[in-house]
């Protein structure tokens, strides 16, 4: 990393910003860090909520005004740390609020260079061309041609640490990934052979006698991930994204996570699917909660709904053209329900 | 195309430099080249031979005497085009003749922005980080990260037309480029991943009831091609490779039809590839000619083995570091005898 670095450091006022998960602060990678005194090095702990319009904002008003424009930014972590990287890239050209730049296409300028580096594996976020962000109306993403990171570090090394549930819920962001991308009206022979090649890695990964957290699986997940990210770059996500934003927007549920709880009762759109998924969490003894709906009014199942509808892309891809026909409010009601 | 083409035409001295296979030339496609009145179309003949460092290095100081340095270089037949457009933006800006560049990272700076749009698909140079040549000593590429295109469209309409024994060949190097990926000591988890998917994909292209030039499978070979080009790129060719770049050297064959040419007689090294490749031929009635050698001197054999001999990267990757061991002149003059 380095050598690649070594390259830009005299671009824009000769610092880069490093984005890294709060979870390797104090642990060994903090010391391998290849920062020079000159950088800035932000550690985010993203466990409390997924990446904000507003942290976005303030990161880069904050570093813009203590330090300038940096030669780039290198994002160590999950998918969280990943988006963020992506999304404060933009907006260190874009001026005004990331809320702004929430859709297809609204980013005016290439960002600065960015540099992405997964220590988790499964939400294609180190090649997806979107950095998801939540903001006050929308969770959306920013999406455009140059969201892309410019160079990615696959290091498997680096994702051996990742607990169990994790490693099973960003695992099965890739699966539903692949799902999604495969049934839908935009599948085509490009996200199709990456569908297909990253599905089969994850029955190697988390389905039979191979199966778990071996250096062998890890290095499978990696390729994975990426495979699955391609492929829905190319193609589209469907119904299970678009209730997932509903619980993330609303609730605060974490991305991966909230997939898992939605995708389980999704057996009229993706029968064989929710059948794998479960074999595959049964397989790790990973138990998903059942019931929560219970606790939820119906305001806020209303509220969910809402987000989950003003999603057409999702929908139109899932269903297709005449997907407002079909699927109603009410019918995303009632699949909350089963929650 | 002219979206992108937009975006870019007033670089340097705005105009673009399209090289194109003189099998389009009064063509369909000639009339809908987005090429203005400004920018220089280059029909280029790849019969005869394949890219040689003369080639490019005339093309190159032509241009630039006769109109200056294009804004960007378009690429769009089939490989030995794909590597004239990448082996020439790249020349554009590295001093004196390419015979300087050929090998890994000799390149000392970026070339201009180059987009490649695949005509027919197998060799993987729309993807590859080379640009094959032969020069007056050596068949080498110009590798590095900047040879690779910064864009490419893949429209599997433009691969419809291509005369079978050519589409046999094309996806026959596609084919190899797996098995020999797969088959050495650099293939890891991401190239393993790409053949595997590009060979399920020539399975499904070339052997069974769904075989032949169908729509469908035009897009999956463009997907085949893409992932056998990335598979490689990642790992390394092998034994195939070194002889076929023997007979492309001595005896000028073309390069797909060279690989297929020597890979039937590698059963020492691919049994499987070689018997399924073979199977392959015979469900599309293609012959391969037997008993070639018996028209070669032993002195151009000779010099076929030197040529292929002289590739070290492809025997340490096929059979090991301590190759030297195991490979003498005298083994592959062998193997050429075969042919």
């Amino acid at each position: 990393m380095e050598g690649i670095l070594a390259e830009r450091r005299n671009d824009n006022d000769k610092f880069f910003l490093f984005v890294v998960d709060n979870y390797f602060k104090g642990k060994e990678l903090e010391r391998r860090l290849p920062a020079s005194s000159a950088d800035v090095v932000r550690f985010i702990d993203v466990d409390p909520h997924e990446p904000t319009t507003e942290q976005i904002d303030t990161l880069r008003d904050e570093v813009l005004a203590s330090r300038g424009l940096p030669a780039g930014v290198i994002g160590i972590g999950g998918g969280s740390i990943m988006d963020i990287a992506k999304a404060v890239s933009l907006m260190f050209t874009n001026e005004g609020s990331s809320v702004l730049y929430q859709g297809l296409n609204l980013i005016k300028k290439p960002g600065i260079y960015h540099l992405g580096v997964p220590t988790i594996s499964g939400t294609g976020a180190e090649v997806s061309m979107t950095a998801v962000l939540t903001g006050p109306v929308k969770k959306l993403g920013l999406k455009c041609d140059w969201t892309v990171f410019n160079q990615v570090i696959l290091d498997p090394e680096l994702i051996a640490s990742v607990p169990v549930d994790k490693w099973l819920y960003t695992g099965m962001d890739t699966y539903i990934h692949c799902i999604e991308s495969e049934n839908g009206t935009l599948n085509n022979a490009y996200s199709h052979a990456y569908a297909e090649q990253s599905l089969k890695l994850c029955r190697e990964i988390y389905l039979g006698e191979n199966s778990g957290q071996t250096p062998d699986n890890d290095d499978k997940l990696m390729v994975a991930s990426m495979m699955g990210g391609l492929s829905l770059t190319y193609s589209e996500v469907g119904v299970c994204h678009a209730l997932s934003y509903g619980l993330s927007k609303i609730l605060g549920e974490k991305h991966c996570y909230a997939n898992c709880l939605a995708f389980q009762h999704l057996e009229d759109y993706y029968g064989e699917g929710v059948a794998e998924l479960k074999q595959m969490l049964k397989t790790h003894k990973v138990e998903l909660p059942q019931g929560l709906s219970k606790n939820w009014s119906d305001e806020t199942i209303t509220a969910m709904a809402e987000v989950a509808y003003n999603l057409p892309h999702m929908w139109n891809h899932a269903i297709g053209a005449d997907w407002k026909e079909k699927i109603t409010i009410d019918t995303i009601k009632e699949l909350y329900k089963r929650m």
